[in-house]
């Protein structure tokens, strides 16, 4: 295990940029921090190319031996993390180019959700439901933002996630036979009056402007959530969450 | 419309102390702010004791003319927000004791949920769910905490909501003919395999802890939402989405 105490070291300074798009983007590597993140990470050893453990922290057990350790100071540890209080443990992973399997029976859209809770959110609803494969279309977050991953909370590891024109994906999805459902609040039917097909596609959009119109009107079908009370709309996380099990509950009956 | 310029200014040392709950429980009054949560006040009228608006910006058309009116300065905007750019407008609102419907049909209680945003959007869910009640367990967040309010983007003024003992709510629910749900990962039926009874209840729990094992023992019945993925757990705004709809749905059949 290699010691690193100054945060001037040259690894502390790369690591440092995977806090920022540009520096995951140039190196095409993001770092994640907690127990449970790491952890998650491992599953997979290939993805990670270093682990680092601040120096009141033991190295656990899970951690694969073949990989590069580095025991920190608190000091580089604060400079790494995102947090307030980190929990001293960190991993730097490699961004994996996703397969799609070919049995993949449910799709998630989503068409420029912003905020990286909710993107977050949003994923680890779409693991929890047993979703195949998200696509993520242009103005969405960036999927390895901290706060998406601490949102997300393991699940980039189990869901293969892609970048892709929606437009061209729902094409591609309706000529394998794929039913495409839009969410909209305007010219949209509600979600119960919808006996769902398998396999399925379901987009989720803007918290604030919704699905684009354009990608709207080339969809089989677009759903809403019925608001019975007097709120104005549902957060985009849990419009989601009602229409993927509603949807999924297919898929899984098969 | 009264003038108030300095931080000092005894009015603003009270509204300042609205932004701990140790201020709002001595006085029974809390503090909103932003255009959309002053306007869902003033709905209410007699709720509303004060609008203060920063010298920059006009009072709105909808402000009730009844209402005492203070313009502010930047500075006093500024010490009485809980956000980082405030937009200028706030309220003193009263605490009311809210009134129970006799032909009320759906009950949402919550045990100790912690996360002033999680309690937030779980009150916005139930009032787009059109939920009747909402009755708030011990070790919950204050209902009244900025970040509550903010979360729950106005529902707090259409759904009346309450504290109490929840075994004693069960009980009383119960000898109303009310059928009560609990949620929890143990010894509970998958949802979709339950059929949704009116008027029902339904309790939701603690993000890391769920619903207290000795309130599941006096449901009539307890529900989980499956996983089907790899991910552990749902949140519990996702979760309680999920199952407040296929619930109410029976209510609103009706």
């Amino acid at each position: 295990m290699k010691w690193i105490q100054s945060v001037q070291n040259e690894k502390v300074k790369e690591w440092k940029k995977l806090l920022q798009k540009k520096g995951r983007d140039h190196t095409n590597q993001y770092i994640v921090e907690g127990f449970h993140l790491v952890e998650e990470a491992c599953q997979n050893p290939s993805v990670v190319q270093a682990i680092m453990v601040r120096q009141d922290i033991d190295l656990p057990d899970w951690a694969p031996p073949s990989i590069d350790t580095y025991q920190i100071s608190p000091e580089v540890a604060k400079a790494i993390s995102d947090t307030e209080t980190n929990q001293g443990i960190f991993a730097i992973c490699s961004k994996v180019e996703p397969s799609i399997s070919k049995g993949a029976k449910s799709y998630l859209l989503l068409d420029a959700v912003q905020d990286p809770g909710n993107l977050g959110t949003i994923i680890r609803t779409a693991d929890a439901a047993g979703v195949d494969v998200i696509i993520l279309g242009e103005g969405t977050a960036d999927v390895y933002n901290p706060k998406v991953l601490r949102s997300a909370q393991g699940s980039h590891f189990h869901v293969p996630i892609m970048k892709g024109n929606l437009s061209e994906w729902i094409s591609k999805l309706q000529s394998q036979g794929v039913t495409v459902y839009g969410s909209s609040l305007q010219g949209a039917k509600p979600y119960q009056s919808v006996k769902p097909q398998s396999p399925f596609a379901l987009i989720l959009g803007n918290e604030g402007n919704g699905v684009d119109p354009s990608v709207l009107e080339k969809t089989n079908e677009n759903l809403y959530v019925p608001i019975y009370g007097k709120s104005e709309s549902l957060n985009v996380t849990i419009a989601g969450g009602i229409l993927l099990y509603h949807l999924v509950h297919a898929v899984h009956e098969e």
